[in-house]
């Protein structure tokens, strides 16, 4: 038994939105909407906030930045919300320096994306002893991020096997297709998973994952919130039902357009989205137009 | 006519280094032996140098160590050196910082690698907006910097075509297998392509490349220096046998072991290469063994 | 509603063994072991059983020999199980050639694996009229086979909802990760999912499919069908259970060996599993009486 | 030194044209036309052709077609034409088999394609056993055929190391990006490299490979074998510079529409192309007008 499993289980179970970075027409970061999108879905039943994931476009930002808008999110968050950071750099040493940064901002868990610019060097041994190596040095206790479809690693069950019983490395976030029942095999206790896509919420909750870190949190954080429910109470027919249109909704806004399609939603549900920062290109204004009408269509959008 | 084309065109013909970065066994960076490698490249025939590139682990550093590893090189390069900078980051914005504070420090050309975190938005349209707003903005010229096996994207021709004709942008370092001839076809004047491996340089001199940013030329300048000049002088039988001697070479230090191989053969070769940052991992004392082995069987390390 | 529809679904409903093609030491079919190994089946609960398919090693056999497996597959089968056969080949008219030996020989269905040697070329355009021009001319109904972990293509969710409206197209074996609940979602009435492996079959049974086609079916019919059974009467608690035991078998068999694990498997369960054709190569002996001991281990093998 | 490996280096040594199949608006083969596309390459200066390769569509075929056009062009070739034939199958045992129907036809080499159903257990090891087999059973000498664009395996240098010295394997076309040279180097005595593509067709030639596979020699002969000549010669400027505009010209038949690409190229330059067999997609007719005013812009097309 780990020390502080099920209070971590605890922080760690529902629905996480992948806080989105606002920008205003020049790229520059416009603070005052991050607060008031944070003071709005605190009113939700959201379990908490990742912020600087790949929704808030962490990598496009100055470190500097991307301490700025920890701090606004753990200022405005409300008391109850887990807040997890980005923190995984291509180094050990950086990953370290970036841990110690966001717990000092208030940041409850660090979030580790594997390295990948080396990636034909992140063998079993290299990843394993990168994330014992953050974990060891970190302040707080930290996450694993897994996401194939942007590093190009799947992290293998054998890490997730060795890691999972680390004393400050409590769970992973898991955007791969198709794995995330092998890696809750392969998890030893304490060890918590989170579904990193609407697409697979319902069933991986059915498998025992504890939560979720949904880019549709960050615009339709309720219909989210009643999935959780569904699944954690086993309500198949209604979950089935409901993990359907989730997945119809997700498609229209990140599947298609990734995150500036969540920031597009964003701005349709009277949150701030705005655009993404260059290179990555906002939507079009007929986009956006269909994009509004097709959420309209889907019962979402009243 | 590009304005100054034919004076860029001698600044980047020749052989470039890709300066490694040094660390000591705590991964501390070590700028006292940074110096000392220079300052004996700087005895060579090197056109010039290539600071914070995938083999200066650049993405393994923090800002503030990229900077004071560029200062070092900036400050022991000789006169007649090329000193290029890696600037590229994954937003337009950063990239354009990093533009700033490395032509504040003296580096003659900022070197911008594809942003990839989001490799499937990157269509041409987001890379050709990148590449011009960043050299609009950069203060010194700009170069492009094409690596799939790092990035997952290869530059399409179609971008090449596009901004080589801008007047800010004089190059592109190609390190993808097979696509440097094409990039030459489809690049306006003013454009210059330098090879970004020693397994195709003398077929890329031949065929029009200036020159090319060798990995080997960290611990072996003078053959890459003698493949240069036979590539340029269409000494074809000679060119040949050496081309395919430093392929050879190649294999047994980049080709098997990446960074930590170009370290340890700098070890061999009476510079510092010590280990590469974690997680990448060092050769062990076996490998190590072996490659001094090998370096000596090829006849290069006398 | 399509004609015949709830016929073809019952007789897709369940569990199907893709069965493996015996060959001697010398790389003969062993068409005697075929059949004994199906009269074995037969006893099963299985609902039928996929010939010629990848377990089948179906790209390895002579056309003349396919025909001779599905004969004897054809002629033993008990009357009550449902047999496909793979009919899928690189062109549409060579398909539709095999379709028609194959409804000639008494095959059922004809599956279809998508065409991979053009894989660029592989458009929606070029899918859709492929599946419905072989669909058309096929004496039997037909299924799609979808296996980008093969073929380097996933199966577009617009071909599925285009091609599944098609009178003679009556479902799909899904072998992609994690896409199984978008092909539901994008499926017109009477077109029916079948899960392509273990790993995911109990909770493609919760989000709608109707059966599944696992390699485990060949060694451990009655496991498989245990599951199925939790599946489709929606137990959550003992499917979960299952399910995870299941796939920690299947990563022993078929995970780690592929083919040649499920051969090998056979052989330990009374089954003649036998060598792979070349240049497939079989299990060690090592391998072998590891797998076996494994098997052991694991509670299924008594 | 290899039994007859002087005599095979000249029969190798040259231009080579991969045959398409024509067939007919039914997608029945033509080959009538096949006979009279024949005749006409006769008289140029090609060393000979490639039957049943990707561009012959070898695999849309049935083995009763594959061998039907073997014939016709075996018949139809002049008796100083070297004639190569697709013969590798999925399997060993049906790539034998393969081997002898050719060489009864009258084909003067096999030429093994590696095979790829199974590609993630294509090791070395079973490579190395899968050519070494084939050639042993073979009545022919045989070639390796490396496209790793069709099959996801990119053939290591340590499998042409150990290959190149059996008797009766006398080289290998490469279709890949950037990785002629390698084999080259690994290559023992005996064994000769075929450039499969134009693009790479000159510097491959300076290289050290003794001629090539080139599509579009199937309808522009005569530059391919100028650019043969210039390559053996070793004329640098004007190698170069036909060079570029081969690439040119390929990119606009080959790189833009694959084998429907050639065949429309043959349409307009006096062969028979026709359609590609279904799936694969003909131009349309704004497609086909276009190329035909580009291959006259290209100054190819008279």
């Amino acid at each position: 038994m780990k020390a502080g499993q099920e209070e971590h289980r605890k922080k760690l179970s529902g629905v996480f939105a992948p806080i989105t970075t606002p920008f205003d027409s020049q790229g520059k970061i416009f603070l005052g909407k991050l607060a008031s999108n944070i003071q709005r879905l605190n009113q939700s039943r959201l379990r908490g906030y990742l912020v600087l994931g790949t929704n808030g476009e962490f990598r496009s930002l100055s470190v500097e930045e991307q301490m700025e808008v920890l701090r606004v999110v753990v200022d405005t968050a409300s008391p109850d919300k887990t807040v997890m950071a980005g923190t995984g750099a291509e180094s050990t040493k950086v990953s370290i320096d970036l841990c110690h940064q966001a717990a000092e901002m208030g940041a409850h868990y660090g979030s580790l994306i594997t390295p990948f610019f080396f990636a034909k060097k992140m063998t079993d041994r290299a990843l394993i002893g990168h994330f014992s190596q953050v974990a060891e040095a970190s302040p707080s206790p930290v996450l694993l991020y897994n996401n194939p479809g942007v590093t190009g690693i799947t992290m293998s069950t054998g890490v997730v096997k060795e890691v999972s019983s680390h004393p400050k490395i409590f769970g992973m976030k898991d955007s791969s297709p198709g794995n995330l029942s092998a890696y809750i095999l392969s998890a030893q206790q304490g060890f918590y998973l989170l579904a990193g896509s609407a697409n697979f919420f319902f069933t991986g909750l059915l498998m025992g994952a504890v939560g979720g870190v949904l880019s549709l949190a960050n615009c339709f954080p309720d219909p989210c919130c009643d999935l959780y429910d569904l699944g954690v109470t086993g309500k198949l027919e209604e979950g089935k039902a409901l993990q359907y249109q989730l997945m119809s909704l997700n498609q229209l806004v990140s599947g298609k357009f990734g995150v500036a399609g969540v920031k597009a939603a964003m701005d349709c549900t009277g949150f701030y989205g705005g655009p993404p920062r260059a290179p990555l290109l906002p939507l079009t204004a007929d986009e956006q137009k269909k994009l509004h009408d097709d959420l309209v269509a889907s019962g979402f959008l009243k």
